[in-house]
């Protein structure tokens, strides 16, 4: 690249250039975005809804708000600590869904196996559908099995769609966050990414890591009974990690986020592994935490039921919304500086979901 | 096989003997249904409802029913005459929610694209997607898309999800055939799973025929509006065609079925190509026509609601339900002989949709 221009050095490779698709273009990051917004939003033109293709989408039904969700998992290794392919599908599907301020009532599964895949396997998968599915509730009510040759897909591959109703009193949209708002953490960042990266990459973290995929629509139950409206924004951070999370949801507010550094919850395999691989914590993907926008009226209520669950139990407070900078993440470091936070841009480890 | 039992002889590789998924498990066929009673559904056991996994679930919300469906499309060569694995995404999915007598109301959309896929083939498309889409008036709301590396998948996977609302006064049910319904069905049988074969395998066809790939959720309401709860059972003979399509009701009803071979509408390419491939036009895949029993007090309306409409021009009836040999399909030939209608076996051809 010959320009010094900083907006394009900041995305490495243009659709226009690209005339094909990069793994980034699955990251979650900024590619992702390009993808979304040049190629597949103008596609559907016609067919989507303003605010469509969003992680769950809103519809109303004769009066009821219902939320639909979808999500394909392609993680690899399909077996890793702290859960599965299996697993993970039903707790990501459950959690974007929740994320819509819904309770879950059903999902659906959609499997692509590979010739040849063991039965042994496939019941490991199928059986950890069944038990997160019904550890949280929510009962898997259709789907779907097809088969590819060999060399067709690898493996397995998992796409889940949630079905869910809208929790009374709830107001969450990702355009919802205001100044002034409290911006909540429910626990432990990075631990989902650096497991599958320590499994993947040999590093020898897997005996002291294990993913934090779980289902978190109790947690925002609980977050919603006692915050109601004032509960303006919930996302969980998977792939892209907080920083990109964040940052999308500061763009879609149109406010800017300020965060302590000193707050944020990386445990130490997490801060190790980061260290080994040149990564920022925050930019590494989570399977079952949530940040949430809280008016501060409601964030002492908001925190304590969320600490009283167990999948809450670590929330902390990790900064505030601002009138400036709007779009911007900027962390205060421990040192004093500031820094701005950027979405994840490329990939940083393929099919880590 | 050393036993001379017709019914293990029906069954070339039970599951205990086959500890690798093979490519039979996805035709829709007997393989597919013993995959899903041995494997899947006790898997996912605590988690499944009565009845789940069928090819749309029914979920009462807040006094609706609602019906959610999913199919994952893997459908190679992704582009075929008469449509693209993206109008079949869309078709395959209204359809399936229209089978069990509901509007569809919204889509879910999740792409699981290889690396290095051309970046025009994806907008080739996500824009098929969108058109078939705004064509049935029943937009993507959803979505989600992951990139896996090179050799992971072949080319693009689609998995689409419908939500839809039962049609006021619909009844229908794979259970719901009673003996003395009429069998109607909407159009010409054979012409997706030929399509694809003549393109596969060079036959030369394929300029002769073409796909039969349509939304039918009009054809559907049409019915509906015409024959009410009279319309018990409706069902889109995809994949094992409609041999597989009629036993599996047959089975779900506690009833037989009779059909008369002169009336079933097979067009004289699909024939053709039937021959040569030593094929059964009955158990080639289909994308666009529909089965029904319905009762003969509201046939002749049904029927002539269904004419009334492009895709149900050619509504023909081809047979009746009858009390005897509950869960067969018997058909009469043009010779006056009775034979029995099996279900596809094993695989027919793979990634048909």
């Amino acid at each position: 690249m010959t320009t010094l221009d900083p907006v394009a050095a900041t995305c490495p490779a243009p659709l226009a250039e690209a005339e094909r698709v990069l793994l980034g273009h699955g990251s979650g990051g900024q590619l992702s975005a390009d993808l979304l917004r040049d190629v597949i939003i103008p596609a559907l033109g016609p067919a989507a809804p303003a605010g469509a293709l969003q992680d769950a989408a809103l519809v109303e039904v004769g009066g009821l708000e219902l939320v639909l969700s979808t999500d394909s998992f392609v993680v690899s290794p399909a077996f890793f600590p702290g859960g599965d392919i299996g697993s993970l599908a039903v707790h990501g599907t459950i959690n974007d869904v929740a994320m819509r301020g819904a309770e879950p009532l059903g999902l659906s599964l959609a499997l692509v196996v590979e010739e040849g895949y063991e039965l042994a396997d496939l019941r490991r998968v199928t059986g950890s559908v069944g038990r997160a599915a019904a550890a949280a509730g929510v009962p898997v009510v259709t789907g779907d099995t097809k088969v590819v040759g060999r060399g067709a897909a690898d493996g397995i591959f998992i796409t889940t769609t949630g079905l869910g109703r809208r929790l009374p009193g709830a107001a969450v949209g990702a355009e919802c966050g205001r100044p002034g708002d409290i911006v909540l953490l429910s626990g432990p960042i990075g631990l989902h990414g650096t497991t599958i990266m320590s499994v993947r990459e040999g590093l020898g973290f897997d005996s002291d890591i294990a993913s934090d995929s779980q289902p978190l629509h109790r947690l925002v139950r609980a977050m919603i009974a006692a915050g109601g409206a004032d509960v303006h924004v919930l996302r969980d951070p998977t792939r892209g990690g907080v920083a990109s999370a964040l940052t999308e949801l500061a763009a879609a507010s149109g406010v800017g986020v300020e965060l302590a550094e000193t707050a944020l919850p990386v445990p130490p395999t997490v801060a190790a592994a980061c260290d080994i691989l040149g990564l920022d914590a925050l930019h590494v993907a989570n399977e079952g935490c949530l940040v949430a926008f809280v008016t501060p009226a409601a964030a002492g209520a908001v925190l304590a039921a969320m600490r009283a669950l167990p999948e809450g139990s670590a929330a902390v407070r990790v900064g505030h919304v601002v009138a400036e900078h709007p779009g911007r993440v900027v962390m205060r470091t421990a040192l004093g500086a500031r820094r701005i936070v950027d979405m994840l841009i490329g990939e940083q480890l393929p099919r880590i979901c």
